[in-house]
């Protein structure tokens, strides 16, 4: 199938790119950036800033216009993008009604009620969200992955939450400088530095959470009952979003059971062996000095999201700590892996 | 007042030196570190490590032996101690029963219960526990500043369990290198890394915060009777411990009112016009993206917190973000600001 | 005397701000920035990045928009200025011409032969050449200082040329992130990495170092006549920039004599005693493992630059370590030492 | 063939383990730390501090004594050392009477002159030197690699020497915390700050470089005969060791002369196409702001030196900025390199 990566440049962009690379089920048909890089030659125009360099189909490639037409004419038929949230919100809808699938990191209408904001092992019967979207005249698709930070830790209060339900959840995140792109956090205000506040990035963890461990009824989602309250903060680590999780349970949940279940925990990706989905998407670190970012953030290639530190703490609180690479199950990945659903969902969905 | 420090070449032991340069009651006419360094030059054996280099009034001293005899022999009354809790466990009980008044930042005997915790605007009124010091068969007294996580934390809680009294508190900590001293954290494990986990330093918050939050009831300390939640991280930042806390009063508070309460904080380090005391003991920034580790660290001379980001978050808590100088508030200066009150104490205890 | 600083919101616009609070000489009357900034409220409008908050001076202030009648208006009569290039380009020789004295960190025009680009100890005479600015029909001046690398490096080369000549110079630098402004830097790109080149900068030094340590003959200038290679490389620092030096002098000198000559340099600023000269603008220090940034850039107020490691290498070269704050010694600073040598020009030029 | 690591717990002990995973010459038949460990379950003894978790052979292995007779009952033949010096001072030569062959990373006994310093690419011929061991009473050999610097070094220098002749190297390092080991350089040393100094280590590029690059005459090595000097720095860097070199070669060459016998130059190792030598050795890049130790550390899976700003400076010096990764060809891997030419010596030697 032809894809087209979209917001090729930057940082997001780049790991879709890699993930691409020698992808079974996508062939990466075209790459756009910005309109003023088409044409350019694509190894080039494509400043590339992840070690180990641009994957080699790229050779020869040149940046197509991003729009409906250009991207028409390479037999494009699926769209990932990594666009800047404004551009997103143009060119996705103009890109879904004629026909496109679009599968998408960027923040617009992540909330919207026919939008399915997936991420893998979740949630993702509510890719049948999407069938409501003709009614916006769209002849394609539009596919949301949560915000890094809601992944990551969706994925981990998902066994919980079917195991003993989930009443209350504080998280204080120390996320990577590689979360704000990579011109969004000046050096001088990170080295020996912490900056708590990322714009709109609470609300989005505090919203994005209930919609994605929320039900379907009837083809409408009902969010999750749960409270949430989110601190973000930036912190000077390269990859890797870490957060400090206080959760309550509907019932009470010994720390071990909570291990078995995030240990046990397996989804539709793992049964239907998609490319992305790592063997385990969730893993339990024994050591108390655990998950740590540099050690722990490319487990399962990055899609492994690690657990350590579960423990009950008084006032009957669960606590755990919790780890995932922002890029990949925070981005990339996640889009990639909605997208090895959509394909295949006439085999599960 | 001739005052030693003791431990002297760590880095509290530095902050000591340097917050005694020139202090109104204190002269230092003692430094010790351990017993093989005895005799030595002590601007040489004292390897400097903080900018700015020693200050002047080390040239031409000699370090002591690490005993109640060769401080006696200096005309030392009053020790300020940063040794290892080990070392400190054996000393500090012996210079005590010699007479000497002894100001320590080692974790030992911290919650012993006639042994005061004091943060000065906090709690000054625990030093009275300090009598019952006699039935230890001592002559002189030991007092402990808090571990430097819970000396932060519990200024900025002061005001609001004044205000609203305190149910449950959660806090997950972002800690500075320098908290686990000179050499504590290698280079290569911290560089683009969290170390989630700091030995022993959860259960300290927890009971230490009770402890000093606690009243004196008929000469014996009850602790106060919220829950605690720590979980304590060691991030790659110089000094300076960020604390993201949520908060449940035991009646509503709104932010605004707590904010107000912050700010208008004054303990009796203010009254008496104490040489460590700063006009402030808390402030509250008001841009979302403060307090910062490197911007705030060093108001009041490390003596003032910062807090930001007072928010109302679902489910009734209260969220704050609480910055302080681990070295200063939560360390040296904490005890020296205890000792100055000790020994002003006839006017106000 | 009554002073605007322009470009008063980047990092060296708040170096100015912050040494000429309480500066014996002059008076800030005016800041200014962006002409879109003008009228706002300065405290307000200037985004303080320093550790310790904005001085309190600026409290009350409107931002000035940058041009000669508003600055006029506000009688301001010597202007520091902080502009970008390109800005500094169009504006300085405007308020030259239009009487004001100009003291500048901008790096347009520092190689024109009637520009005086100055560093106070080692060239103050070079400022004899703004006679010839009359020319240029200026009614005012334009002084510059040297770009921050050659700051530190000419002031330690200084009393070397001095004592035995120079033939040749290689230097290595290892720059701090602040060198590059508030955002120049981005923090993905330099944490846990090195970028080896500095846009334009080896040039700059290159050049710089020669205008700097030539001699006026006739009212001109003549470059000195050594060879210099400079590679210059970012580094994960915030401030502080450390340079390796190997030099071969025109008549051998050995390390000792080195160390000697750098430790007793004096300069006209030490002379007149001026505001912001250090008591000693270069010193030695003796452990092998210094100069290092954090614990030595802020020596003498930032003023004074540190020299280690001084030793004899094969080949006859002698070897040295140079650390010098980029933003004081490298900018403010000196463009303020220029200009207090230039207000007591007639006790000495 | 049955191998053996040693201090397989340090980092350079740890890369080894990992280098040996599914090695086509050699099985890891033992590991050994301190003697305190022998008996315990390696994957637990070690504790592993790379990313990606233990190589998964280890399971089940327990940790060796290190000690001759415990190598050999375990079938052990050749041995890898990542012994500290003192250590690897007495185990080595009494591992080489034994009869067994040891490659070791160890400083000690580099500079002897019967004891092969091996750079894969640069002098596999000084191989032959181990001959002369048996003078010694050793039935095996001891091969010994580089310092980590020197190996990056030496490899970027070989085509210059090769096709021009050299007289004369500056080097200024910034090297990798990594370099010190997994505990050698304190965080509260390196964070925000550079430390220009590394014991020993000028002395050993120095002296190696010129035993490395020299020549066999007669069974007997004639160290090269130009003059080196060194500078070394460590900066707030993982891994990767930077270097920039300036260097005069015997007979005048351009810069695009240097570009292309860099690029071009093959070893022994590529025509044996041992299985740990990179395709190329040796690659240049051609942005201006290349190499970075971030990006391009671990080219040739760390064995690839990458080589960048080569141009011609004042004086008739040849500037090139050189990059490799100091735990791979600086240490482990040149080990093994050097270990797989041994192996094959009746093929090439």
């Amino acid at each position: 199938m032809r894809a087209a990566v979209l917001g090729a440049s930057g940082l997001v962009g780049q790991v879709f790119l890699r993930l691409l690379e020698g992808h079974p089920y996508f062939e990466v048909a075209a790459v756009a950036s910005s309109p003023g890089k088409a044409g350019l030659d694509a190894a080039e125009a494509i400043d590339w800033i992840l070690p180990g360099g641009p994957p080699g189909y790229l050779e020869g490639m040149r940046m197509s216009r991003p729009e409906p037409g250009a991207l028409r004419a390479e037999g494009v038929e699926l769209v990932f993008s990594a666009l800047p949230s404004q551009a997103a919100a143009e060119l996705e809808p103009a890109l879904a009604r004629e026909g496109f699938e679009v599968f998408s990191n960027s923040s617009n209408m992540r909330l919207d009620p026919d939008i399915p904001l997936v991420n893998g092992e979740v949630n993702p019967g509510h890719l049948a969200l999407a069938k409501a979207q003709r009614e916006r005249g769209w002849r394609g698709v539009v596919v949301k992955n949560p915000n890094c930070t809601t992944a990551i830790l969706t994925l981990a209060l998902k066994p919980i939450v079917d195991a003993a339900g989930l009443r209350e959840v504080h998280v204080a995140t120390m996320q990577a400088i590689s979360g704000a792109g990579r011109r969004g956090v000046p050096g001088y205000g990170i080295v020996d530095n912490i900056i708590p506040h990322i714009p709109g990035e609470e609300g989005k963890v505090e919203a994005e959470s209930r919609k994605i461990l929320g039900s379907l009824r009837g083809g409408r989602l009902e969010p999750a009952a749960f409270s949430v309250a989110a601190t973000t903060t930036r912190v000077p680590v390269l990859e890797g979003h870490l957060e400090v999780v206080y959760l309550k349970t509907a019932r009470p949940m010994e720390p071990g059971e909570a291990v078995e279940a995030l240990e046990s925990y397996r989804g539709i990706p793992q049964e239907l062996g998609l490319p992305t989905a790592p063997p385990k998407p969730l893993r339990v670190l024994r050591g108390e000095d655990r998950p740590q970012p540099r050690l722990d953030r490319a487990a399962g290639g990055g899609m492994t999201v690690s657990v350590g530190r579960v423990e009950a703490k008084e006032g009957g609180w669960l606590r755990m700590v919790v780890l995932g690479h922002n890029l990949v199950r925070g981005a990339a990945g996640a889009a990639l892996l909605a997208a090895e659903l959509w394909l295949r969902r006439g085999e599960w969905l």
